[in-house]
């Protein structure tokens, strides 16, 4: 194999790929990026069985092949090149050969015919999304999936599509997150779980263009999401999700308006009050135009005051603070909606728009 | 006590000297910040006996009196607040009120007594020197300090006085970083280890400006740092410093001059091959008008040409990378001299106007 692209091309490659590389694998092979060198075109490809990537890299083909490099010595080589074209060469044993300006770097490589290839997606299961709004719509709900893998579908999100919405839903045992965006097409219904490290991994490569399209296809056991020249596939998580529509409801008996950041950095401030280990709730006292919020702990006290627009009844509830300025960072209203029933019942932050509702239970205190 | 500061004067007081409280500490009032106001003056201090600082703070004394707070929870309080007027009230019991707009915070405090102040220093022993060229000349040197503590003086860095001039030495068994400074005025002999703890944190206080002067203050156990209205005191190091000025040397019988980038960014890539476990070493071919750089370790093979301007022998010689891009990153010329007189002898990076020299033992091949 022969081929000649520049410094940053295979750069940015190689960080979009390794994110499939296995870490401490003990398959070698599952820990190196392939290069494969046919028909005029280049692609590296990385596959840790959970996720796999694929992606084009623009460069001249002299000699076809195909070659697997060790991740992470090949990325550390590229990424301390000077930006200049780099030659990268095999000979028979699959002995690699990087040449950039006047640096050689001489690696051993293995044969690309132990790799495993990604599955082939073909189908007509898919809907088109635009890479903003997908990596938004991500980022806004995954801070509520579950670390815990006892429920192994709380890990992940769940995809829905109906007709021309998708939605996506996010929750642990405390809270739920629900954004709904609307697609330009109508498809077929789908309800799949995505594992939560593929959504992770997803944001980060998605460049987030409002102008340019995703693909996602639909199979029983995987999802891959297209766009640009990479492919990023991923098997699903298998089970069935909490039935979490259910719980929602329109009723209310306190609703309160209030400015975001003000609530946000009230909050905030009383989280510095809760240790790590004894997480103590904060204290909503909601009257007519004022809502304070109190919290104590072992370390000592703190109230503040703010200033609401409230409908319905006065109401007391706890909650603990982070779940609130989770959700709060990532609502981009200058004002919130809270809508509550009493203080058993769970708080509903979400707009009239119907873009999103941020679910949170309240703490006994 | 009762005083009025602003959310930004105390958070930057606060920063400033939560370097000397100490972590983990089995006394609870070493982990505090003490805080004193009397005869209108606000001062903040911490002491971990090692390092102490104190600091004056702005603002207004409305009751006099003296709280120690623990300093986690005060400066996480602190930095949270919206940037107003802060009013911090303490009672007969220590218990402290701190309040900030619609914000109101009641933790515990202890009594000042228990506080260890800090020692007095007052004697004519002191050197001047502006904050830009102290913070420098340490930054420029502190990296070649040991983190063992086996010899406890190689984890401190050599101050010597010498009537106008300031020479700072550090040294780990490998390599030797001095620095020289100019002084404006002519002082008495002075030679202290002062602790790298000490150092690294007085870099991260000193604002670096060329205008503002620092008075040093030597005794026999301490040494104390005096710039604004900050005091910074250590204790200093006990025992023998090696005698390094009696391995420089002005001999050499091959003299390199190169482009510090080129080298630098040259010799960064060749420590990609080395693993953390098995440093191997570079080596370097001088001829007459290039330098090779090779490095061979278990991942592969490195070479890169490098031109050079060479006065005497041509020599193959070896190092440890890391020790030669440590010096040359904090080496601000375009050009470098290296000299050596062979393989076996130190290499000496240092420039004509004597400002600095960078000692590195070769390695065996």
């Amino acid at each position: 194999m022969k081929i000649i692209c520049t410094q940053s091309d295979l750069q940015q490659k190689v960080r979009t790929v390794s994110r499939a590389v296995a870490v401490h694998s003990t398959i070698p092979i599952m820990e190196c990026i392939l290069i494969t060198a046919y028909d005029d075109e280049i692609r590296m490809t990385a596959n840790n069985k959970e996720l796999g990537i694929e992606t084009i890299v623009p460069g001249r083909v002299l000699d076809q092949g195909d070659v697997a490099l060790d991740a992470k010595v090949f990325s550390d080589i590229i990424s301390k090149l000077p930006q200049s074209d780099v030659h990268i060469t095999t000979d028979d044993n699959f002995v690699t050969f990087i040449n950039c300006e006047n640096s050689s770097f001489n690696i051993s490589g293995r044969s690309g015919e132990d790799f495993a290839y990604l599955p082939q997606i073909e189908n007509d299961n898919y809907i088109s999304i635009s890479e903003f709004a997908l990596k938004q719509i991500i980022q806004k709900t995954i801070f509520a999936i579950s670390s815990n893998e006892s429920n192994i579908t709380l890990t992940g999100e769940l995809f829905e599509v109906h007709e021309d919405q998708l939605r996506i839903i996010a929750l642990d045992g405390h809270r739920v997150s629900i954004r709904y965006e609307k697609l330009k097409d109508s498809y077929g219904d789908e309800r799949v779980i995505v594992p939560g490290k593929t959504l992770n991994d997803l944001t980060k490569i998605l460049e987030g263009d409002a102008e340019k399209e995703v693909n996602i296809y639909f199979t029983k056991n995987h999802v891959s999401f297209n766009f640009r020249d990479t492919l990023v596939i991923s098997r699903l998580i298998e089970g069935k999700f909490i039935d979490v529509m259910r719980m929602v409801t329109d009723d209310y008996e306190t609703k309160v308006t209030v400015n975001k950041a003000d609530l946000y950095s009230c909050i905030d401030r009383s989280t510095l009050l809760s240790k790590e280990n004894d997480r103590k709730p904060i204290v909503m006292h909601i009257t007519d135009e004022y809502m304070t919020i109190d919290m104590k702990s072992s370390l000592g006290s703190m109230r503040e005051e703010i200033s609401v627009v409230k409908e319905g009844k006065d109401l007391t509830i706890g909650f603990n603070p982070k779940f609130f300025t989770d959700a709060l960072r990532e609502i981009e209203d200058e004002e919130v909606s809270l809508y509550m029933i009493n203080y058993k019942c769970p708080c509903f932050i979400k707009n009239e728009e119907g873009t999103y509702i941020y679910m949170i239970l309240p703490v006994n205190m």
